[in-house]
């Protein structure tokens, strides 16, 4: 019990009247009930889930709930991507208002960030806007998804692109619940985390260096990198909420790891997202060192630290035939990050010294994916 | 030409950076291009319409913006309250993802409340979020639903139980579209009209009394009633943008006027929502007469104005035979602006000055409604 007190960090999100807290901690499911009754008004909760870690965590979460008087119900969707639909939003919003969800009642998504995108939504939509509370469950989405009020699904046209920005009431980081990640899925969350010390966070990428081992065995060092993740991300989020500006950082390796995404059909087998923004990562520090903005030694450093941690960090890598340059290019051109037809990149001038670069000529691009394809 | 111009009114709504601009003048539709492109800073336009507004105005719309250089793609969906559903929502996603209907582009709902509220919807939620135009094309769209930023759909739970709030970019009013609407649709527009004079313009109420004939005949009056309505509502929604105290004061005579419409089934033979609102209005004012809150000389004022116009004022005058009081008390308790099991009713001390009554005892409530179905 102490032990836990002691080890909790709490990061405060700024966003005025849409101001949360993000608690980041062991064994924090089995508080979750006290935690929420103590900041939302109502005594009602509907908790989405999906089938893999509903069967893991849900009872407790339940069990937790009831005992500080709050009455759930649950509903449990398949895992997977393909659950970020009209028809699961449609489903979870028929259970919200059935189960009489009101605006001071909460709507808890306990998963990934597919649970949280889609929840999130639902939360938003329902009576215009019910509570919303996002215990994530995996790496990536206590470090990235949790944090910034983007929500969404995907339609045939692509990925998130209907959704709202709902800032969640509270989130509920419970890093015991990382030790039943495999250490894939752990690698690919950790990609998101290397990104905030890239962003602009030198010091944080230099301890991550140092540390990342300590991060993956668990304990205080992996709070910490949560913690500091949790904290830039609210940072850029609360500088440009609406992401007009200086939230475009957040998209570091973002261009080019979307369209390895895309062109390897978002099939898990062959690239998760979290190895797609690893590998551009890399890519948009050669891409820097290419245009003479950055030192080619860089590009060799962020590659060493990521490959160190088992991530892949070159288009060759990835299983199975990589599909033409033209197609990877005319992926990257429907990434809604295209203005008026300009290919917006994120590129960097040094460790921790990424911006936003307009204007990057597609012919470039084009001759420098060319290469890196086959190194 | 100098006719239109001089006759054209602007309401703005300060709500600082959703702001906004309500054009009220006859002949608008022919410059709704011009409107826009001075506004909006996207080259691409989506219009969604009904079959029976779309047959009229669709293609002098069509035509307008692309003398403007805006090109634009439409989509008409069936007329009629079963349009506001899920299906038609995603529908109308993808139509807009399919035109590539960016960030800065338009999403133009053309039609009554049932497009307005599906169209600023979908336009809230596409990209999470693009420019939305209003062109209303009822009364009842043009003094209401036009003003104030509520979108959504219904579920068979019940009415506009999922949406957003989403302020347009633009309101385009014209009042000669409003010379093809039937006697009864019109008249049911006037209701709301009616309400905000009621609500806390006394002297709107006045000048509506001595006016109405002009208001119905079309020209300056017509086009002062409209401005004045969304002046009145645009006041009440800045003061309370997320509906947390002052807008409730919008749902004078809604109450028991939901009521009646669910009971009614919807159906639009038996009765329309501001014929709902009319017998609704008069209701609260003989309530509080009940409740000796107000004089019952006023409730008599009220309905005699309401009975002038044409309005149903009275439950006995429902076609058909009308549901147990029972059923119009489950009804008024599904309503979702109960909180906590309390009933709120909006009630009024004089004319014009109406308040925000809570904890108004349910079985006054019955025992009144019972006495009033028979008068």
């Amino acid at each position: 019990m102490s032990k836990s007190e002691t080890a909790e960090r709490i990061v405060h999100v700024p966003l005025g009247e849409r101001a949360y807290d993000i608690l980041i901690g062991p064994g924090l499911i089995a508080k979750a009930g006290g935690e929420i009754s103590t900041r939302i008004k109502g005594r009602r909760a509907a908790i989405v889930t999906d089938a893999n870690v509903g069967a893991l965590y849900l009872d407790g979460l339940m069990d937790s709930l009831q005992t500080d008087g709050i009455e759930a119900v649950s509903v449990t969707l398949p895992a997977g991507e393909k659950t970020k639909s009209f028809e699961s939003l449609t489903e979870v919003c028929d259970v919200l208002l059935e189960a009489r969800i009101e605006r001071n009642d909460a709507v808890i998504a306990l998963g990934g960030g597919v649970i949280g995108d889609l929840t999130g939504f639902a939360a938003g939509i329902v009576r215009r806007g019910v509570r919303f509370v996002q215990i994530p469950t995996s790496l990536l989405s206590q470090v990235d998804s949790s944090v910034g009020g983007k929500t969404g699904i995907n339609t045939r046209h692509g990925k998130n692109l209907v959704g709202v920005f709902n800032q969640p009431d509270l989130v509920i980081a419970d890093t015991d619940i990382l030790n039943t990640l495999s250490e894939r899925e752990f690698r690919a969350g950790y990609a998101e985390v290397a990104k905030y010390g890239l962003i602009d966070k030198p010091d944080f990428f230099e301890w991550l260096e140092r540390n990342w081992q300590d991060v993956f065995a668990g304990g205080p060092a992996r709070i910490e990198a949560i913690a500091q993740s949790c904290q830039a991300k609210a940072d850029v989020v609360v500088a440009d909420e609406r992401e007009n500006g200086r939230r475009a950082l957040l998209n570091l390796g973002h261009t080019f790891g979307h369209a390895l995404e895309a062109v390897t059909e978002y099939d898990s087998s062959r690239l998760v997202h979290g190895e797609g923004v690893s590998i551009g990562m890399v890519l948009a520090h050669r891409f820097s060192a290419r245009l003479n903005l950055a030192s080619p030694d860089l590009a060799d450093r962020v590659e060493r630290h990521l490959k160190a941690v088992g991530l892949p960090t070159r288009m060759s890598e990835i299983p199975g035939e990589l599909a033409p340059t033209d197609a990877l290019m005319a992926a990257i051109a429907q990434d809604k990050k295209v203005k008026g037809g300009k290919l917006t990149f994120i590129l960097t001038r040094d460790l921790g010294q990424s911006f936003v670069a307009d204007d990057v000529p597609v012919s470039e691009v084009h001759r420098f994916l060319e290469e890196m394809r086959v190194v």
